[in-house]
């Protein structure tokens, strides 16, 4: 195991980064360096693009850079934040009044091309017009000053946009879902829905004997049960102590945190491009496989029975790795076999970057989960259950707010977006440049980079080491292009769903421009 | 240990419920039942008031009914939602746009006087002008807009909104702030915060070992120590799995999820009015402070060393527990003398219902506490820390968005609200009403009510049953109160900053009428 205690996905205000940011390249208007490359004719040049009418209506035309990011300002600001909260993670200060589209702004008047939204979280770029229609309609107000108490006394049109917005995406096979605030809360109650469930299989009946009751209230068993959840190494759902259980990413996430002694499974370490090494990654995920289900029969035989199986369609913060949607499949069949529920984490692959709403639904299953949990670009967290995994008393799984409707208005807005401006379609476009533009670029510094991979616009790539990924995430975000690392030295690419293709292009070039300048 | 699993704060749509609210009581106008008692000259007649303008200005006179509650719209409205979510939770549905101040209106129309306040977290009643004008203010469209990823890329006013929202009411000795989504959320980071702070402290250094690091990633100790939390029966901390190891008040919420096995002491089992029974009450909170010292002494033996404490000021979700300044006051010292961090858990009880901003400043200490969480009427989660809390390095304590700066706006409105409109000086006037309104009623019902209790407008009473208690919730609602159980046989009265003498008086007759309907 790595010691990667620090990593920064972008440069921050420690002492020592501001340091090693000060020598490097000076601040310039970005926008004259731009220059057609590879073929392309108009990269950030509006006037010459036919597609993407409706977002450059209200973008910018390309990145523009007045300062060093951290500038000025920022670092001002950062001062002063600094004297109440910790800003160790602090990358820079943004203006999200102006900010457009792709285009994030920050406090210095430095305009960049966002291809990390808020780590995954802005669904169809900054300030999209239907967004500010929707906070500027008198009639959402009460919703939006007064936080309802969901779970008890939801507003008038709740369940009217629940049923336009979360379930008219739901994914196959599920008809009911769970909001909450957050990823972490997301997967925390997903968590606690499966134990429940498989409690009450255990016991054939959800009334718990007396035993259970008294014991459950102070933490013992039979009533608080030694059930485990099944994870995988490299896997990421989220930092509350519950979901910290079933996250083996880096260490700096878990230090100090006691934990859950549950069963962790190896994740297939794959080769890339995946189609030319098929024959040995699927080796590689047959051996996954069967620790996967020897660790279920192992736990479940020393009576620590397996309940669910957790993993991510990609795991992406632990570095975008990849597994064949056989592998997906013949894990479903796993968990089929052996009773364990199967809870996808789509928190940060769902929402539409990868040319699918769902990133799961890339494997063609029927019946491809039991829990899907979601959070980031849709706004509001949750998770979409079937019927037998929501408990039948009250108070099982619940809080005071269960979410926020404001985000659910939002959301069916997005939703409406994807749907009318077909961006689905769109990331598979855009995502068809960026994959092959990073396939150019690993060909062309093959001493720098490596393993381009990606589906739809969910893509990344490997840079030589953590501290040559750490410098080119400086050097790009300084040619106005904003970028975040993942796992130990790759580099994640999360555009908006109104990220078109002409955006890939521009990033593509300052990306290379950004490489060139790598010693 | 009780068997209560279903514990309904109130009715809800179940089918037996309905059944049992059919034959309660008629639906019919409210106001026309009202009648000065008790001496109160002008219950709800706003014209007679001289207090309270403000207020009156954007509210109504008294509740109206109009129907039973659940009415039928919201019969509608939960067969619907009943489809794709739970409902067995839901007590009716409302209207937000038309509720105002301490008046909840729902969807048949029937407006209702709010002494729970969707679970204790609307800080100055509904629609409030401040916050509608928060709302309409172009200039807070880009915040309401684009969620920010906070620790990374916070925006510009950042700082100068926890400076003046969080910052302006920290409690003494805390000059840092950590946001966070909600209650649940603020209390897993702080127990993070405090695990992180006890090990380093522990090791004497920040910097793990090679084989802490390597454990840490998979669940083992000595990377994932086998600390603990000392929690108090009664208490309430949250349901995400860590939160939930210290939640110790109903089985309901705990039956069937793997726990820690983390020490538990008992709270202080009090007799009311406080004040009447000081010395078994004393006797009995020094059996407590022993037997809390005596398990931290235990466990630190046994290798299982005690990181922290956790404990509310008054237990809320637990049955309106209270302790007195004293036996705070010496666990505090217990912690301090045994190295351990005091977490005092303010979701609740934060935020100036009990007549102070923070109830423990009701304590009058110095170094009350060193972390302090709060959410609900603070409209964002998290907590305050002393420095020495800050994990010194990024990624420790984080998540994609750390909150939302939505409620930092909202909450340094309601934070001069609070100060220009004095209220809590007037949560200490109407708590004052109340509670001797609640003595009044508990001599005249010596067979129903008992344990009157309460600190500002913070009040509880026993009813003799839990069933008696649920049957009153009900028949109060059905005539026009909102209010909320807690433990197994109280009712919690949690009305908003914003309710006044009048409001409590009103309160106090139509609960009187409420009670005299009880066969």
């Amino acid at each position: 195991m790595a010691y990667s205690l620090v990593v920064p996905p972008a440069s921050h205000f420690h002492t020592s980064t501001l340091r090693s940011m000060a020598s490097s390249i000076l601040s310039r208007h970005l926008a004259s360096s731009l220059r057609p490359s590879r073929g392309l004719s108009a990269s950030g040049h509006r006037h010459q693009q036919t597609t993407a009418k409706r977002v450059e209506e209200v973008e910018f035309d390309g990145p523009c850079m007045k300062t060093e990011v951290p500038g000025p300002r920022s670092k001002i600001l950062a001062q002063q934040l600094e004297s109440i909260q910790s800003v160790v993670q602090v990358n820079f200060f943004c203006d999200y009044e102006e900010s457009k589209g792709n285009y994030l702004v920050d406090v210095d008047g430095n305009r960049m091309l966002d291809v990390y939204t808020q780590i995954a979280s802005i669904p169809i770029g900054y300030n999209h017009p239907a967004l500010t229609k929707v906070m500027t309609d008198p009639k959402n107000m009460g919703t939006f000053v007064n936080r309802p108490a969901l779970g008890m006394m939801p507003p008038e049109q709740f369940s009217e946009k629940l049923v336009n917005g979360l379930m008219a995406v739901a994914p196959k096979g599920f008809s009911r879902v769970q909001t909450m605030a957050c990823g972490s809360c997301s997967n925390e109650n997903a968590y606690k829905a499966i134990f429940i469930w498989y409690r009450n299989k255990m016991r054939g009946t959800p009334e718990p004997t007396p035993e259970e009751v008294r014991t459950s209230v102070i933490n013992q068993v039979p009533g608080c049960p030694d059930l485990t959840l099944l994870s995988f190494m490299g896997g990421f759902h989220g930092r509350t102590l519950g979901c910290l259980a079933t996250t083996h990413t880096k260490a700096i996430q878990k230090l100090d945190v006691p934990s859950f002694d549950w069963p962790i499974a190896s994740f297939p370490q794959l080769r890339y491009p995946l189609d030319q090494f098929e024959r040995e990654n699927a080796r590689e995920e047959a051996r996954c496989l069967e620790e996967a289900e020897d660790l279920i029969v192992k736990w479940n035989q020393k009576g620590r029975h397996v309940a669910g199986v957790v993993i991510e369609p990609i795991q992406a913060e632990g570095g975008d790795n990849h597994a064949s949607f056989d592998f997906y499949t013949k894990l479903r069949g796993i968990t089929k076999k052996h009773g364990c529920a199967f809870l996808v984490d789509e928190v940060q692959t769902g929402g539409g970057s990868t040319g699918k709403f769902w990133a799961h639904e890339h494997w063609g299953l029927d019946d491809p989960a039991d829990i899907v949990s979601f959070s980031k670009k849709m706004l509001t967290g949750g998770y979409y259950q079937k019927d037998s995994f929501q408990p039948d008393k009250p108070f099982r799984i619940f809080n005071t707010w269960l979410g926020d409707h404001t985000k659910n208005l939002l959301l069916t807005e997005v939703i409406k977006v994807i749907k009318t401006e077909n961006l689905l379609d769109q990331a598979k476009r855009s995502g068809k440049v960026m994959l092959e533009g990073l396939y150019d670029l690993q060909d062309k510094y093959p001493h720098l980079l490596s393993k381009a991979r990606g589906i739809g616009t969910f893509c990344a790539i490997d840079v030589k080491d953590e501290d040559t990924r750490n410098l080119l995430l400086l050097k790009a975000r300084n040619k106005g292009v904003v970028l975040g690392g993942c796992g130990t030295q790759s580099i994640r690419f999360r555009p908006a769903l109104v990220f078109k293709e002409h955006h890939a292009h521009l990033f593509l070039d300052i990306f290379n421009d950004a490489i060139t300048e790598l010693k």
